[in-house]
């Protein structure tokens, strides 16, 4: 009998009327022959409330106790979740992950699943109930409560769909699928049908933020269709599943913008060997997030500019720890741009398709957008453009790339 | 090095600057050299609301998925707790009931404690930390979630107080002690320094709602005192404990009224042997909680009425197992009286002064109130009289025993 894993976030459980629907989505699943394990978050805003409750307390609290606080928010969940199908007159048992033993490290508020074990989910399952599972939350070798960071419901569910062999793992939410791009810049952005985990990686790399990373990451690993469809319509939504050769007809699945974004650059460095490690083991001590790293030669390749793009959040820091650096090695002066953008497009395509760096040029060229810096991987290019040219740009790539048009390959 | 189990009841805990306050109290204590066990309730009306959203899933919830539910409130409150008693400098941590090792019956919603461990408390308290518990919870020994009724976060701390050999529990409440009546009722109400534990459970089985009886039980069979305190005030409040030879230099200690009764009466029931064994036999089957039986005789001992007061809450199945009864067995006919209230004086000094039960009764004359039946333990003499006579009988009785005055055999 093939088991499905449904996750249920907040916003699809923020009253006892969506709560009665998530419910109904999970009996009719059962009903159509599966066993299920729903994972739920908090309720609504909960956890939003919890961290304003303990911000009240402590301008520092300690993370066991955060832990403590915000895992009640998905114990709520679960035991009206388990009510709300015993209503409807089915078997149904709620789990915290202590119960279930969902095992994680220490680490408070940002702990690592370490393991799961199959045998009380396997024992419910088998007494005909729909398994109700906190998700977010783990215990540590001592028994004590951890959290898998914000948005990790994602995570608990991907990990529970490959642990239990799930056919698929159901990410219920309040989008009804992945777009080509945010369709609140693009609004001729299109539901895709299919995408890849590694282009679905890249996506939420460059800010398509719909997903947790790490549960994609768990569904590649153990090749789990993750399925991301609203809770508050029956129409599908988008599989995420491994590359399927037709995939590799169309060049660029997606198109992002990612905000927020400063870049620094040591101007009129010296080229030679040893400069970059140099900068990116300082930066790197410090847990500075390094987004793309930029790089250009001029003067007969004898100067060069060397930098990096980060988030606002680590900026201070960063700027900072760079001028040091720049003071202590004589590496030129820091230069410091707060207002950048970064806009990609994506695609396992790519690989076999020519000629699409040269098309995104183009079509940021005639959309009069100047082009900063430029970063490429396998299936992404990037370019760093002002800021107010972001949403400009996004909106002459997608339609470069055709990307409003149905899919012919893959559909 | 003593120790002292503190317990705060919701209203305590309503806001953060309450919670705030209750954590100064603890550190307070362990300034002063003790070792600290706090046990909290859930915050304000947490649990009424949670109650609420049940209700919005199902309108008969499972007792398990209830309590899964429910226990979230205290959870919530000694995560907060650890946080603001860490924000004020001191190391503090919280324990769930499970954590702690706080053992029950698997009976959801009213479990009974089976077994404490005081291996991790210790451990904690020798780390010199401030423990805080979450009251009302425990788990079974297979591992899920239990309660222990609603209130029952008394009954943790006195439970916590009797393992731990605490030198007191303070309760710690919205109102400074206990009081010679319902001050309510009666404007002269006097707050007690001491009262016995028999008093006490004598004085909440009348009506006098401030503490879990079952906490007061624990008190009694540990020996630990039990101190009723406001949180917001620092003068003494109450102090639950053993009888001392003093105590019983005054007649009555208290008085109390319960309304909300109704009696049922079979009349006319001719007297021999085994009548009273075969009514009480069927109302227990039916698990109708009998408050006080009634009984008299009269043409010379041949016929009696017989039968008993309960709450309005169960009696419409009382009346209904009783008219039965009375069908089956010949009895005579049942006569209900809905319109009832019981006041009662209690005191462990009635075992040594005479003539309480006449005074009683000539203060009720005295103010024109006519008794239906009357009932007597050891330490307490109670009448059943009209529900409107109710108050007047109260404050009659209060004047009488001159509860109003300072007491000054133990003050």
């Amino acid at each position: 009998m093939s088991l499905i894993v449904q996750k249920f976030g907040g916003t699809s459980l923020a009253d006892a009327e969506k709560i009665h629907r998530a419910a109904r989505r999970a009996i009719r699943a059962k009903n159509a022959g599966k066993r299920v394990v729903m994972a739920v978050s908090a309720m609504g805003k909960t956890t939003d409330k919890l961290i304003g409750l303990a911000g009240e307390m402590s301008s520092d609290p300690p993370r066991r106790e955060l832990d403590m606080l915000l895992t009640t928010g998905e114990q709520v969940s679960i035991a009206l979740m388990a009510m709300a199908i015993h209503a409807a007159g089915h078997d149904a048992i709620s789990l915290t992950g202590g119960q279930l033993g969902l095992m994680t490290d220490g680490v408070h508020t940002r702990a690592r699943i370490q393991r799961i074990s199959r045998e009380r989910i396997d024992q419910e399952l088998a007494a005909g109930r729909i398994v109700i599972v906190a998700g977010f939350q783990g215990v540590d070798p001592a028994g004590e409560i951890t959290t898998l960071g914000r948005g990790a419901s994602d995570t608990t569910a991907a990990a529970l769909a490959a642990v239990l062999e799930a056919e698929v793992c159901e990410i219920n939410t309040d989008v009804d699928g992945i777009y080509t791009t945010d369709p609140r810049i693009v609004p001729a952005a299109r539901k895709l049908s299919v995408i890849s985990y590694d282009e679905m990686l890249e996506m939420a790399a460059c800010g398509a933020g719909i997903m947790h990373s790490r549960a994609i990451e768990f569904g590649k690993k153990y090749n789990v269709p993750i399925h991301v469809r609203s809770s508050f319509t029956d129409a599908p939504g988008t599989m995420i599943m491994n590359e399927t050769p037709g995939m590799e007809d169309v060049a660029v699945r997606g198109a992002s913008l990612k905000t927020d974004l400063a870049t620094i650059v040591f101007t009129r460095v010296s080229s030679h060997p040893g400069i970059a490690a140099t900068i990116f083991a300082e930066v790197g001590d410090h847990n500075i997030v390094v987004d793309d790293i930029i790089q250009n030669f001029y003067d007969d390749g004898k100067l060069a500019n060397l930098g990096f793009s980060t988030d606002h959040a680590q900026l201070g820091e960063a700027v900072e720890v760079c001028k040091r650096v720049a003071k202590e090695h004589g590496f030129g002066t820091v230069e410091v741009d707060r207002e950048v953008s970064k806009v990609s497009v994506v695609g396992v395509g790519m690989r076999t398709h020519t000629g699409v760096a040269a098309r995104m040029f183009r079509a940021l060229a005639d959309a009069e957008v100047n082009i900063h810096s430029i970063s490429t991987s396998e299936i992404v290019i990037s370019c760093i453009v002002h800021r107010d040219d972001g949403p400009r740009a996004l909106q002459a790539v997608h339609a470069a790339f055709e990307l409003d048009k149905p899919e012919d390959a893959d559909d």
